[in-house]
């Protein structure tokens, strides 16, 4: 079975790549070069017509949307650290925290920098960017009071959901949201970085950049 | 088993709502108030602390998210209409597609109504504002030339993906967005309307309004 992952250095996509790693299975990297537009090139765009990393091309075809394609590694990988618990409530409680990441969480932070996706006005973006540190800290009051059991999001059970907090959270200094007052993500930063997924996927990206 | 959907008329728990009914499963319908601000009473912020809806309340805890919560449902009820295909492929194009509304299409919406979730300034509330009918037809583009297979978003197969662009698309006036211009996605609002499950949940809608 052939999987590739395109992905970048600075986005998302390195949460679908620390969920390979975890997963055991064989992928292809590829990484794309924003600093070029190419996720702009009418190549890239035959595979994704959003223009976004990431995209996973699997035999069947492409599959974009990090929740979906994180769901979809699981599932390809039962047995490893990333297969899905067989309680469905439990799988529930997945999809719920992935969704609020990416329907709160990184639209929060893509405020800072990708504010064009929604207004074309500087008085407007420049608003929105000095708001950034409030609406990523009470996402992260939240995350840390009312979602992440400890050590890992959804309790002793490792799941897709770790890869994506420890992407999200490594935001939150650039954001202007202080780690030290969320001791329990930030333990979970510490977990993540010792996994050798985690250490593989950095040092990807250092040997290419 | 018991189940118990909070929702109010005018929000996205309709999707939950009418993939409930399809489920053929058996729940309870509590329709909130937001006139009177009661998402954000005591109360239901110990359902659901984001004040936010659906949620939806299974014997084993709270599931919120509406991608998390249609999965759910799914789940429940595999030889109803909703039941998730076999093929994991195809189980990740609905994932993705409902990510894609969860996170870029609803999003998008909200910046003419909740733009205070991102920003709290006149002149980049107007000037979000003013932009939503750009940004909802580049949406609907994508949708109607990149996503919606026809008649049903996923080709022939009804799925879980269609309550939710019912309800994104019935959007389209009040953002600015001419449905004329959007052919299939047209023809998938009249056939969804002609569901028992829609017209049950919109004649529910009507008797408490």
């Amino acid at each position: 079975m052939s999987i590739t992952l395109y992905t970048s250095e600075t986005s998302i996509g390195m949460v679908s790549h620390i969920a390979l790693e975890e997963s055991g299975l064989e992928y292809e990297l590829i990484a794309m070069d924003f600093s070029s537009q190419q996720q702009s090139s009418q190549e890239y765009l035959r595979i994704n017509p959003k223009a976004r990393v990431p995209s996973l091309v699997a035999p069947q075809g492409v599959i974009t949307e990090t929740p979906a394609i994180l769901t979809y590694l699981a599932q390809l990988s039962p047995e490893s650290a990333i297969g899905l618990p067989s309680d469905l409530f439990i799988q529930a409680q997945i999809q719920s925290f992935n969704a609020y990441l990416c329907s709160t969480v990184h639209v929060a932070h893509a405020h800072k920098q990708r504010g064009k996706r929604w207004v074309d006005n500087e008085v407007a973006l420049k608003a929105m960017t000095e708001n950034v540190p409030i609406t990523m800290a009470l996402c992260f009051d939240m995350i840390e009071h009312s979602m992440l059991q400890g050590p890992w999001v959804h309790g002793d059970m490792f799941s897709i959901s770790d890869p994506y907090l420890y992407r999200i959270s490594s935001w939150a200094a650039a954001d202007g949201v202080n780690i030290d007052d969320y001791p329990t993500i930030k333990a979970h930063r510490s977990a993540m970085a010792a996994r050798s997924s985690v250490q593989t996927v950095e040092a990807f990206f250092r040997s290419v950049s």
